[in-house]
Formats: C-alpha cells, sequence, structure tokens
C-alpha cells in the first residue's frame, strides 16, 4: 500500500504534503525502489541515499522551470518516480518502461541524455548562461555526487561556474563513497568539512568562489527543505554540501555500499548461509591472477582502476592483496592514463584496464601522453562490442577511437590462452603502448598453448587456408567468422588478425592469387573502424570486399539480436550477401 | 658576451656559482632568449619570466636524477640552456637545433614529449609511484604554470598526487595569466594567496592535501634557492607557489603579456610609431565579423574560447566588444563542448572554435554531451591539416576522431562564401550539432554567392562532370583535386564533397555507370578518416578506388613538401598512381 505515492503525478503534487507525508513518502518509495531494482538489477544504493533531497528538491523548486541537471543520473530514479514515471517502480509490468538514466524523450522534467560522470556542472553553467543571455528566470541546480568531483570535467564546470554572476545552485551528494571508496587529496576536504559541520576554513568549494552551505544529516527533510529554501533565487554560484547515507534504508546496503551500488536481479533473495558459488573462470579472473602472480615477482606491476574496479574484476579481496601495488585514481580517466604512461616510461609495469565506453575520457591522454611518448604501459579495454546497453553506455567506438592513434599496439585475442600470451608480452616489452580489447561474453579457451611472438607486428593468423572467398574475423566476432565459413559451404579462408591497428599487406597482397573477395567482420562501428582498412588496401585492385560491422548510430537499450539482424551480423545474411556478391562478379 | 653562460654546459656547472653570478647569468639567458626568439617566434614572454627559478631549479636538484617535468614545456628555453642546449640560442647557426618543447631524444634531462597543457602533475604523480615502486630514491618536479591549473587533467593529477606519501614537489608558476588573461574561480584563490603572501586560510592546494609554500617574488634568486632547498627531500606532497613576472626584462612583453606570449620572428623590430597595415581579410576576420554582427541581431549568440582566442583571431578588441556573449573558459576543452552543448540545447547559439590539436582533449564530450543530446551548438575546427608542426601540435587527426562518432554534421568548406554560408546554417538551425573545419592556410573567395541547402545532408557537388575517373577532393583539398584533374588531362568528375560525415550514396551510386576509379583527397591520416568510407562503399563493385592523404604517424616538424612526397599529396604522383591503376586494369 502506498497512499501516499499514490497520489503523485508531478511535482504539483509533492508541494500540497506535510513534512509527516513526505516522511512516508520516503518510505514507500524506497520500498518501491528496492522491490523494482531487486526485481530488474541497476542502482540501489545511490537511490536509496537520495529520496529525501529529491523531495526536498521538488519540494522547494519548481521543476522544470527551475531545471535539475543530475551527475550520471543513475540517482535519478527517485526523481523519476515525482515526475509522473512512478509506475516504472511501482507496476512490474511497467519495470521497463523507463532508462536508468535521464532522458529528455522520457519527461520534461529530464533536461539532458546522459550516463558518464563529471558533467553535471559544466551542463549547468551553459544552462545558466542561455538563461542570462535570454533574459529568463529560474533556479539552474546541479547535483553531484562525491565521487563525481574527482573527474576533470566537473573541476573545469566548477572553474567556469564560479565565474557566473548569476544564479547556479551546485548540490554536492556527500556518502563518502564513490562506486568504490573514494580516493583522492580532494576528500580528505570532504572530511574535513564533515567533521566541523561545514565550518572550516579551508574549505575546496569556498576556494574556487563559491558561496557555501552545509547540511550534515541530508536525509532529514526539515533540514533539507531549510536549506533550499535559503539557496532558492540566490544570486551567485553557491555550493549546498549534504551528507547522505548511501544505501539507506536497506541494511545490506548501507553496511556493503560497494556491492549494492548496481545489482544484477535477485542479489536480495541470495541466502546469506551458503557457501558463495566457486568462481567460475573468467577474463576477468585469470586477469587477476596473472596479475597477483606478477606481483609476486616484480614489485614494479602495478594495477590502476579509474574508479570502477568491480567492473573489471578487482574485488576488495583483490585490492587488499595488491596493497601499494594497486592504485584507485578516482573518476579520472585521463589521469589514469598519464599515470600509467609515467609510470611505464619510469620502469614501472602498469595494468590500467579501462571500460570501452570510458575510454572516450581520455583520447588526448592516449595520443600524447601514453603513444607519443611510445610508453609501454598494458591497457586492457573491457566492454568492447555492438551491445544492448543505454546509448550513454555503449561500447562499439573503441576501435576507431583508439586504432588511429599512431603508435599504439591494440590486440584483440578470440580465446584464453591468446589473450593471456598477449599480456604478459604487452607487460614485459618495452617498445610499444599497448591496448587488449579483452573478448567480452563467451569464454573460450582453445586448451593449446600459444606460442605467437607478438613482438612482431600485425602478422595475421591463417587458420583454416581456403580459397575464393577468405573470412578476416576481429577478436569477439572470430566465431561469427568461423559460422559463416560452414555456412557458406565453400572452401574458404578463415583469418584471425590478432592486430587491430595494423594491415599484414604480405598476407593480404597473397590473397589476391586465389580470392575474389575477402569480408571483415568486427564488433563495433565500421565508420573508422578495422575493416574500412581492408577496404582501402584493395582499393586499386580487383579484389572485392566487404565489411560487416555495426552502424555508426546511438543505439538504446536495442536487444542485441536485432542489432545483428540490422547490421547483417548473423551466418545467414553474411552468407546470402556473399552469394550476391560472387554471383554479380560472375555475370 | 656572455662570460657565464659560456661556460654553463650541464646543470653541475651551475651549482658553481655565486647568488651574483647566477643573475648575471639570468641576464645573460634573457638576452639570448630574446634574440633568438625575435629572430625564429616562438615562446617569448612565458621563457623571461622563468629564467631564475630554472637557474635555482638546477642550483637545488640533481637532474636527471631528479626528474623535473615540465607543463605544456613551452617555458623550457631556459632548461634547454642550462642543460646542454645552450647553442641553440646563442648561435644562429643552431637556432633550429632543438624543438620548442621538452623532447627526452633530445637530452636526458627532458622526461617526456610534452606539448599539450595540464599534464605534468599527472605524470609526475606516475614517475614518482614508479620511484617508490621500484626502491629509488630522487625528487620528482612538477612546474606547471597558473593556466595549466583550469585543465581537467591538472586537477585529477593534483587529487592523485595528493594521496603519495613520499615526495613529490608541485612549482606552481604564478604570472596571473594563461596565454590570455585567466578566467575561472579558481584565479580569485590564487589573487587571494598573492595579496595575503600565502597566508589566506582557504587555500585551493592546501584544501586538496598539500604541504604548501610561497614565494611572492619568483625572479628572486636568494628566495627560490631557500625555498627550494626547504622542500628537497621532503617525504610528502607539497606545493611551490612562486609569483614571477610574465616577460620580465623585455619592457614590451611585460607590458603586453598576451601578444608576447608567442610571437612571429621579427616583433620586436616592428616599428611601433607606424599605422598598423590594414588586416587582411582571412577565415578569422570574416568570422569576427559574422560574429559581430550576430550578436547585434541576437542577444543569445555567444562566442567561446578555450585560453587560446589569439589562434582564432578573438582579439581582445573583439572579446571586449562581445562583452557578456563572450566566454572564456580557461583551458578546459572538455567544459567548453559541456558549455557549448548545454548553452544550444538551451536555445542560445553558441560558436565555439578550438584548434584540430586541442579538440583531442575532448571525445567523450563531443560524444555524450553534445551528439547524444543531439544539440545545435556550432564548433568551428582550425588549423586542421597536415602540417610541418612539432608532434604535439598536429591537426591531422580531426576527421577520424570527430567524424566518427554519431549525430554530429562536420563540415568541409573550400571557400570564404560556403564557410559562412555553412556558419549560419549551423548556427540557426536546430536539428544537429555542426562541426565546420576552417580551411588552413590560403584564403579563397569564389566571388560567387553560396546558394547551398546545407540542411539536406550528405549531398556532394559536381564542380566539373566527367567520366572514367571522379576526383572527391575534400575541403582544403579541393585545389588539389582540380590540380590533378588539370595533370591527368582526361576528362575528369571534380566533386566537392562538403560533408566529411556522410556518404552520398545517390551520386557514388550514379558514378558506377561510367567511371572506373574514384579517388579521395583529404587533408589529413588516411586512417579512420573520410576516404575509407568511399573505399568501403564500392568494396563489392567493380569500381576502384584510391585515397590520398597523410600515414597515421607522428611527424614532428618534418617540411610539408617532404611530408607531400611522403604521401604522395602532388598532382604528379597522383597523375602516375592513376595511370599505373587504370593501365593495369586495361590489361
Amino acid at each position: 500500500m502506498s497512499n501516499i505515492l499514490d497520489k503523485i503525478n508531478s511535482p504539483q503534487d509533492v508541494k500540497k504534503l506535510s513534512i509527516d507525508e513526505m516522511n512516508t513518502l520516503a518510505g514507500e518509495m524506497r520500498e518501491a525502489i528496492i522491490t523494482k531494482v531487486n526485481a530488474t538489477g541497476g542502482h540501489m544504493a545511490p537511490n536509496l541515499g537520495i529520496v529525501e533531497a529529491t523531495i526536498a528538491m521538488h519540494y522547494v523548486f519548481n521543476s522544470p522551470q527551475d531545471k535539475i541537471i543530475f551527475d550520471v543520473s543513475h540517482q535519478c530514479y527517485p526523481h523519476k518516480m515525482l515526475t509522473g514515471r512512478k509506475e516504472g517502480f511501482t507496476n512490474p509490468d511497467k519495470y521497463y518502461s523507463y532508462s536508468g538514466y535521464t532522458n529528455p524523450k522520457e519527461s520534461k522534467h529530464d533536461i539532458f541524455k546522459v550516463g558518464h560522470t563529471s558533467t553535471s556542472v559544466s551542463l549547468a553553467t551553459g544552462a545558466a548562461k542561455a538563461r542570462d543571455l535570454k533574459g529568463e528566470k529560474g533556479n539552474v541546480i546541479a547535483l553531484i555526487g562525491d565521487g563525481s568531483l574527482s573527474g576533470g570535467e566537473a573541476f573545469e564546470g566548477f572553474d567556469n561556474a564560479a565565474t557566473l554572476d548569476s544564479n547556479i545552485i551546485i548540490i554536492v551528494n556527500d556518502n563518502d563513497m564513490s562506486i568504490a571508496p573514494n580516493s583522492g587529496g580532494l576528500y580528505k576536504n570532504l572530511k574535513l568539512l564533515r567533521e566541523t559541520n561545514g565550518k572550516a576554513e579551508c574549505n575546496f568549494f569556498k576556494s574556487l568562489g563559491f558561496d557555501y552551505y552545509f547540511i550534515q544529516d541530508g536525509n532529514d527533510l526539515n533540514r533539507l527543505i531549510d536549506t533550499f529554501e535559503k539557496v532558492k533565487d540566490i544570486n551567485h554560484p553557491t555550493v549546498v554540501h549534504m551528507c547522505t547515507l548511501k544505501g539507506k534504508g536497506l541494511a545490506a546496503a548501507e553496511q556493503n555500499k560497494e556491492k549494492f551500488h548496481w545489482i544484477l536481479p535477485g542479489t536480495l533473495d541470495e541466502k546469506e548461509d551458503l557457501q558463495p558459488a566457486a568462481v567460475e573462470e573468467s577474463y576477468l579472473t585469470v586477469t587477476n591472477d596473472y596479475i597477483l602472480n606478477k606481483v609476486k615477482q616484480d614489485p614494479a606491476v602495478i594495477a590502476i582502476s579509474a574508479a570502477t574496479p568491480g567492473a573489471y574484476g578487482f574485488t576488495p579481496e583483490f585490492r587488499k592483496q595488491l596493497g601499494k601495488n594497486y592504485t584507485d585514481v578516482g573518476i579520472a580517466e585521463e589521469h589514469a592514463v598519464a599515470y600509467a604512461s609515467a609510470l611505464a616510461k619510469s620502469g614501472a609495469k602498469p595494468i590500467l584496464p579501462l571500460l570501452s565506453s570510458f575510454v572516450q575520457r581520455t583520447y588526448d591522454q592516449l595520443s600524447q601522453d601514453l603513444a607519443l611518448n611510445n610508453s609501454p604501459a598494458t591497457l586492457l579495454i573491457h566492454w568492447g562490442g555492438i551491445s544492448d546497453a543505454d546509448a550513454t553506455h555503449l561500447g562499439c567506438f573503441d576501435i576507431p577511437l583508439i586504432s588511429n592513434i599512431p603508435n599504439i599496439v591494440y590486440l584483440a585475442p578470440v580465446n584464453k590462452e591468446e589473450y593471456l600470451r598477449m599480456l604478459d608480452w604487452a607487460v614485459e616489452q618495452k617498445d610499444y603502448s599497448v591496448a587488449i580489447r579483452v573478448p567480452f561474453g563467451k569464454f573460450v579457451s582453445s586448451g593449446a598453448e600459444d606460442t605467437t611472438d607478438y613482438s612482431k607486428l600485425n602478422k595475421y593468423k591463417i587458420v583454416e587456408e581456403g580459397e575464393d572467398v577468405a573470412i578476416i574475423a576481429l577478436g569477439s566476432f572470430f566465431e561469427l567468422g568461423r559460422q559463416v565459413k560452414e555456412k557458406l559451404g565453400l572452401n574458404a579462408t578463415l583469418i584471425n588478425p590478432h592486430y587491430i591497428t595494423g594491415i599484414d599487406e604480405e598476407l593480404l597482397e597473397s590473397l589476391k592469387s586465389n580470392h575474389k573477395l575477402v569480408i571483415t567482420l568486427e564488433d563495433g562501428i565500421l565508420d573508422g573502424g578495422f575493416g574500412e582498412k581492408i577496404s582501402r588496401f584493395y582499393g586499386g585492385s580487383d579484389m572485392k570486399v566487404l565489411n560487416y560491422g555495426a552502424k555508426k548510430e546511438f543505439t538504446d537499450l536495442v536487444p542485441l539480436n536485432e542489432l545483428y539482424e540490422r547490421y547483417h551480423l548473423t551466418p545467414d545474411l553474411i552468407v546470402k550477401d556473399i552469394k550476391e556478391c560472387l554471383k554479380l562478379e560472375m555475370v
């Protein structure tokens, strides 16, 4: 029974409530969030912590005339519940009706489509400046978590926001956690401010020129409303620093904030008293085993994380075992790459995993700090490939991003043995900046040792030698290549190229003698990718080339099989294309 | 006569000097810098300001065991003079022997190859961590200017550097200037610290956890040496905030710091009493005229700069005329793009110029903040193209970087009329994120009004209709396309594609009927670029395609004609290739 929530269809309805009713509402919202997120998976603890603050924001401010801009927006569930979308949380039939991030297509109360961190202050500054240029009124509010403060874009935003001579309110949601525990000098200052009830003179926000308000208990509606009313319509840049409890109202989440930051469906139903299931071997476990073993042999090996250690299996236990051979740099991908580059150039052996979607935040550092210095750091790119993800978290752009930068060797293993061989080569060599696209999805073991010498760059591997048609199947699409060959029924050549960043000219040249068609398969967008380089190579010759991969577009939660159909990435569709192409040629 | 400088061949020689001798040395170095930079062009004012601090660093610290890591490294001339490379400044025959940035290939005293801003603290943190992991000793020193502090990578670096429990010394060279005057909340704090002799409690650096030392006169050798000796071998993260005079010792530079940040050869020889020469029309002047005119009509138009206004002709007078319709966000390209995106999404009309080399700093914001939100901001990309620049400032990577992001319309005008038509369309439309690659080099006016409707995306323009060979010549290489056609002597088709980000499938399809070969010309690297998309389009057909552009490599101060030869970018070489390709086909 959700007696109050039932009546909330827009922020206007929140404004009619008493404090007691709002507290009841908070309880009802929390219950719905816990049930819904446990059913579907999603961000649990961040949303539980922000319930009261969201109610208070909508009570005091007038959205959408007042613009509330969320950072990352993984904490927008309570906001969605109060802005006409509560059924997405209360009605199981509607659980999948709304995305987990803000989206202007869903509601006028969502100002931007957001999913990466540290953008809210910059976006709010632009919105505030536009308001001023157009002579309009209204509050512009950015809501940013303490974890996101470490990102460079956030700092750049603060620096410029402070120069506005008009209204901008930055609400810093300080729950003393990033996804994992915070790391960084800034967090000592937040701690000092918490301990002094906001009164310490040395204040990061004040040093940047902001007026400053502190809320010790950011889950207390009275205090929240009181402070928000004070800063409403304020005429200068202002920070409200509020302390909330991440995971509030769910004991398990309050106790294990990292585990409950984002959960899989059914996490709450796990029986605590059972022995944990044996961890299955995966690309993550073999990576961790490799690193632990390596660190024992060589104290110069160091693993780095940019605030998402869980995504690549860097568990709290693993991090503890590494000790000083592990650095979490915070949400700071730019620094992570520069730091790794300097470590490698100074004789250490850094291993830096990054998610495909987040490597986008550090193009210039890959180019200037890393590649231009030929720094022999090792980057592991996770979650690369076409996916059914939210448009903010797609993994299909890393090949064009990384592979068109000079000097980087970008490798695509197809199984465990290749992956570990490449990883060890990358870590031990001193000549190249190396990135490895860790296969995403099925774990494959060939069972046979890989003895390839990866220092001989750009040597493709002919797995099965044939004629007429050559299939160059990159990384996670190697298996698709094998299926195409089988389906095709011809004695096609099957090639595992290993290298994303180079052309095996000798091999490609040799194919001309007895092949009419080369097809390329890559798990990412075609534009600027791997296959186009093969097309360019053969452009002046009689060889025909068909490139397979994704279209350049932002897809948003589109099922994978639908995308594969759309892009002709099934064996059936590819074989059909091949036959058409060859027939046409024979005419 | 340089009596002291003559004897300085390494930092060891500096250590033997008295304070008086060092002051004499500073004068000699300054004289050499002024003469040399006026002869060759280069960074004048930054180097004049840092002479004493460089002498003091080499007097106190032991390079290269102690590592001095420069930010941007445009202020490394005095360092080069003290580390065996003084002849590059004293001997006109050697003026071009050394680059204007640090370069490990030149000297063991140069730790990294650097040319972009805000990287030094991140790099120093990595170097310090590597030292600790390997159990080595020595100081790691980052030298960073106040302007560079606004960059996100610098902040990310500070945040992580503060967590080291060992030696790292960050020397902040505060001359109260970026290239242009500083803008940003941080700079109020630097001002407060200057005014309080470093004693203000609210201290940006302390808020991040650093120990803090202040030097009021950073051109006073006694004070510099005294402070550096105090912090030498310190066992925790430390900031030395020193105030220097940018341009010191050259009256003109002290008075006009912006003009003398970087100068052309002979600037000091200009006669002040002459009337300034009439400013010739250029892509910069027509842009400024357009913006000024537009702002008069529409207060929502706003021009933005990321700290390099001079590079795109945003003179102090122009900025003053724009008033509140101009924002310099500081060295903060990430924020600049997010800010522009939010401005446009909120109904303002932002115009943001960025240099090709610096747009690299903001890939994720182009993708997530801008393109994913379909925000109708206008970006002007300057200095894009193959060049003889330093490897840190190449402009040949922006096409792969920008054009493989969905939703961005990237345009390539070939003359003034097309440029202004595209610019006005971009500013007034509401559907797309638009970037325009401003032609770099020769200013071309067709004299005829351009009436193209650029809202009809991806329509290429057939400039001359022919047969057999089609030349698709993009942007600044359109003229090369025309020369190729003339040299070829055939009735070739000449195409101006206008759009970098899309394929005119209808036109390309139609070429199949009476063309055997398509060549593409682009002023940038081929990998991931424009031409490869044409190759992919024709991959399954009989059409042959040759792509022309640069190789994926970091070139370093290589003369342009040498690069054109290397990449077959002369009419002669291209015509030769075409004839070979067609002959082969006829065999």
